[in-house]
């Protein structure tokens, strides 16, 4: 069995934005020699994602409204005003902790014939949600 | 270690619905020969989720309203008036890309013995999302 | 290729709460002797999840409020008056299918040298929806 690590380090510098990550997963699969297995990637932090979905710009603006209609940034650690309790902390990113839950903290994409194995339009994004800061993603393949 | 590749096409006539895999999953796993390992089913597609739930009627109707809340389909294109941006690209299916979102691209599920290891209810169902056209499901096995 | 696969049993005394398995998953990485590989965690109930996100209460707090925003408790069958149609079964867990979905069945991590490939933040998590009973969460390794 082969095995291959990678990690990435990503930078976004406002607090919500997304990065196609595509061409570093399919660089990862060729560097590992692996033509039949599978590939994990995921945030290594706990206010971000790791999710396949299309490269359009319009698409990632939804995502970034939707997401803040379903957990709206709020500093606060009140409850009842809208806060988060996460925040009493000292952290402001409660609501980076409910958005990554929707988009996910990982993929596990199989290889076959030493490629990903898409479908036409899949492409893998970060989906950083507590941003300005370095951040990490991981890229482990296994197979033969 | 063994590796194994089947797709499967799906083809739901209405914009959203629900097709229990389970039964062509177990099929591809006795195919492989596969004793101890691992099987990755994801959607092909960007509109379309791979999830495990209970084969139960009322249940599905139940996340079709769910989801159908916290995405409502609408073929505009101003957040304004409820549309989406994605669709200034010709598309109507901006809903579709959040709704896969909430039900998750992919599942992976342990092999033990030649089976699917499930607890009692666990079924793999297809969701779609922007249906009324051929989509594509992937089933990846590793092990040995 | 080694595997190795344990099932913990979990029991959770009030509908909803979040339990740590971080020293247990760790448990059976070192009893698999795996070095390199892959770990799968995955609720065995579809009415439960496992996730990763941080040891913290607040946060727990705000999870648990913020999916009974999503998918509010509602033991009747009615939709037009909150309830869920899966409920007509003899249940009254339909929102804990919804709450499911939206934090996941499972996770899947690398083992790298050994360990949990993790970064500095990231704890495994049950999370129980529909509790007062045992329930399962199984584990399976594989790798070299």
């Amino acid at each position: 069995m082969r095995h291959h690590r990678k990690v990435l380090v990503l930078h976004v510098p406002e607090r919500v934005g997304f990065i196609n990550l595509t061409r570093q997963v399919e660089q990862a699969v060729r560097d590992s020699g692996v033509q039949e297995g599978l590939c994990l990637v995921n945030a290594m932090h706990i206010t971000a994602s790791v999710f396949i979905n299309d490269e359009e710009e319009g698409l990632k603006q939804d995502y970034a409204r939707w997401l803040e209609s379903l957990a709206p940034f709020n500093p606060g650690s009140d409850p009842g005003k809208g806060g988060y309790l996460h925040n009493r902390s000292g952290e402001d990113n409660g609501d980076a902790h409910q958005k990554r839950q929707i988009m996910g903290r990982e993929v596990v994409v199989a290889i076959t014939a030493g490629k990903l194995d898409f479908g036409p339009w899949e492409q893998i994004f970060y989906g950083e949600f507590d941003g300005r800061r370095d951040k990490r993603v991981l890229i482990k393949i296994i197979g033969e």
